[in-house]
């Protein structure tokens, strides 16, 4: 068993695989009369896109949506909204010559352990593909939570983008640290136990692939400051005992870097016996997967707040 | 509308406010047959007894756990489990001075804008007081989890305790790093997409109070690594794509500083107006709220496993 | 495993056994501000205990509700809303001498299946005494839907009383219906597919100790209707296309005759050899369960509106 | 907001319109390791499909099913499985004739009430075709529960076929009763107390369009019986407790005649005016909607017990 979903009430389940038909996601439980177009689904997707520069793998996917239910004449109708992204590059054939060893840093191992199954097609559920199906949702909950709005920026993107170059011809990778913002925040949202807001945000950012770690207001900077320090600076943060103050709210999230390098690597065939393991010609290869992740956060972000956004409406009854 | 439950297939439900009746918990879904004594319970919570030295909060509380229905003859018997910690030192006549002002670093604000009450006795939910729930409860997953076990204890002790005394001095407080580690763990647990193994530990930490920030693995450093040190150093690391390898799982969790001080701070009352917020004569004050963590980093921890422990029973069909 | 859990938000946690420390409820998800007094409860719970008459079990329960968290000063705060009912005629020893017998009717045997675990002191969480906790709950959901109320009477009450006398000579036990009104009704509650406001009260009805048959509208007699008949007099009906109309909601609900009869009957013992089953002296029997239940279906109904009528607010987002 | 899953573990959410793009569904939780084909699927939809006799509804649909996920060789793997059934006959212009009229028995009116959208075209959400969906899930759920059965059938069918020609010529319809049994049923599944495995078949039952009763044992014969006849007859039935027995369960399910009927009939239009309502010329009508649905029954039961089956392996601990 596996769960696919992520949400209380704005809530999203997706499926597909990368080397299947296509990616999807169901959006159940979205209010009706919000407008959106394909268009604007389309253009968040264009953003995490592949292929866009030599410094992102160079799948060439168009990754057009196709809106399947929920959205009648450009409205939300209240009925759940199925959106289909169709696979078109999928040679899976190159797999072949490496489908008996467990690839370093990658699920292949611990899926075979729980599933009894190993699909030795690219990354199956744990891609990265997966995430355009969040962006696609993403697209949605934007709308859903205007006038909020969610902006994420990879930190430190001109030292990235300068070092890349020799990143790339070493056949490595390095990881990057993204930060978002949320503003406009309407105060009242998220719950103070175990459904605080920034939990919800922590548990969304930690399920995208190759996140390590996730922290808000101080960070672990506040392990090292006084009371009145952090009282002073942070006293006044954006979500106090779990619930939105009002003000703006920052997070940062930690990238690793990604998993499959050019660079030959020892691992283990599924015999247990060491093996070096050498990425096959020709496979796709992000040198920093941060560099397309934005988007994603901020998706992420959006249907967390979405979410937190209806459940409010059950908080209070107003006679 | 709050939600007080965690957990899918082994769920918590708390309740009690720090100066009602009492805190409590129900546990939904534990199997039956599980050993388990008030005595193990009661273990469990006095690590995390306020008053016990100097350096933590002096409020006493004798913090007797009451099992009141699920277990009989020292066993679980599947029915749902309930405990109960009656309050005893609840005078909170000492907070009616102070119950017009917006506190800072607390909650009172943002419940109000909530719920439209402003509880000015202690925390209400969101004190640290319910904290004694989950280690209850943590008590009994513990068991449920074995022979995998969870070990947390804070980093750099002994500065901190160095330190504290002059802290306490001034009235301040200060933050602090809780390391957790979990051994003889179980390959498989876990899910690949959004209830990911590491997601979930993070959302469970991100719930307890003063929390400000979740690693695993390399963590934030994992952002300024190469991938190819990465996968040397962290390739087979206690979670991969989301689900247990076997080997042991470390996370970090930072806490901020308290931020009841003794320091006289700047803050408004309710009306908006700036005034100076002094805590009231004899009040509790931890001055390192994570010196008293680490048994509730633990019994998050062991309830994020056995839920997952739980529903790995039902990803593979064996005829 | 098993859940006692009931509700999507307005969610109600049972726990306790009939024998044992005692019955209670968590609610979770109970908006703020709702008033409720200790003893507006106490009066729901009074409906429901035994011993009121020779026509009803003679077990002596005072069923005093204790209030352990979540209402303040007369009012919900917002958090969960524990209650507790304390056991005290628990003498199970006359259970002792049935302990090896699976009792006709009765969930022995079928717990020992589940749970290897046989609780021979009474009914353990199947017993009829679980229902005490969602009477107390209902109590508090009435409040929530309010002005919308509920109503539900035992059908041909007359003719069962005039029976009685004679069936409790004869040691015998008899079912009965209870036919329950909703007035008042919000439109636009319950969900158009597999949350149907009709499918949630047969869920909530079927989930009560002794019911066999669920029914609303024209009910079983809708079989044997003619279209033409069926739109004339129950075309414009309380519930269309799983969505509250406005119009009043009528249902029906079957009770089986209490199991527990005085008569001699075969059963089998654990060995599986037929045997012959007595009820022990002085056990307690209700020749007519279905007559203390109206207040329960009265309170699972009004749950399930409650729930409905808070997630309703989420369908429309109102700029 | 509206709710389009059902389950627990073993979840579905479908989505899809009866005038848009096509039906469809994406199945949680589904074990791996499981065979199925894309035959298996399509020959279980095939017994739903309308036009196949001049006794059911003249829409000729191919309902030709398309894999979109989960299922890699043969096998489940674990992943979500998404299922898609295309529209290809949705002429809707022959509803516009009628957008302004509230149909008799429809849910028109409600959704309007609730989501402020009126969607003239079929029935939406709420139309009989959404129940493609659930077969297409139900013939996986027939795989994973297998060796046990569900086998469903409409009670009378020889007299219903006999008056069907009389109906069909008077522009009418008529209801029906179906009558479900599940064999070699494993033990212990459901749970003792809300999620009772009657309760749960109930909620589905109750959930499928045209439902309008439940009963399973006795059912509603057992409100007129004594207990020493009940136990004697039902005293080792399929459900005990909640939980199954082992022996087969049998349940019945009422359904009501069609709303769509050819006949004239009064109604409102929009503006609560009187008026009379006329079925466009061609528009598709069943005589007799019970004579589609013992497939639908059978796969909600499937769902119901696959669901249940998961949630077993939770209860006990095996060390």
């Amino acid at each position: 068993m596996s769960s696919n979903r992520f949400g209380n009430i704005f809530a999203i389940t997706t499926f597909g695989e990368s080397h299947g038909a296509g990616i999807g996601v169901v959006i159940d439980g979205c209010p009706s009369n919000i407008e959106i177009s394909k268009e604007e689904i389309q253009a968040e997707l264009d953003r995490r896109k592949p292929g866009l520069s030599k410094l992102t793998s160079p799948r060439k996917e168009s990754d057009a949506v196709e809106i399947l239910s929920g959205i009648f004449e450009g409205k939300t109708t209240g009925a759940p909204i199925a959106l289909f992204i169709r696979n078109h590059d999928v040679d899976s054939s190159k797999y072949e010559a490496i489908k008996d060893v467990i690839r370093p840093g990658h699920a292949n191992g611990t899926y075979l352990e729980k599933y009894g199954v190993f699909d030795y097609r690219g990354g199956g559920r744990s891609s990265g593909r997966e995430t355009a199906a969040r962006v696609a949702a993403g697209a949605i909950a934007k709308k859903v939570i205007y006038p909020m709005m969610v902006r994420a920026q990879v930190e430190n993107l001109l030292d990235i983008e300068t070092a890349l170059e020799e990143i790339i011809r070493m056949g490595d990778s390095v990881g990057g640290i993204i930060r978002c913002e949320v503003i406009n925040v309407t105060p009242g949202l998220g719950d103070p136990v175990y459904e605080k807001l920034e939990a919800r945000l922590g548990f969304a950012m930690l399920s995208i692939p190759s996140v390590r770690g996730f922290e808000y207001g101080a960070g672990f900077s506040a392990a090292n400051m006084r009371g009145s320090e952090h009282n002073r600076k942070y006293g006044r943060e954006g979500i106090l005992g779990g619930i939105s103050s009002g003000k703006e709210i920052i997070f940062r999230v930690a990238f690793k870097p990604t998993s499959s390098i050019k660079l030959p690597q020892k691992t283990l065939d599924l015999n247990g016996n060491e093996t070096v393991f050498v990425l096959p010609e020709g496979s796709r290869h992000d040198p920093c997967i941060a560099l397309r992740c934005p988007v994603i956060v901020e998706s992420m972000a959006a249907i967390v707040i979405a979410d937190a956004l209806l459940m409010n409406r059950c908080s209070k009854i107003d006679y």
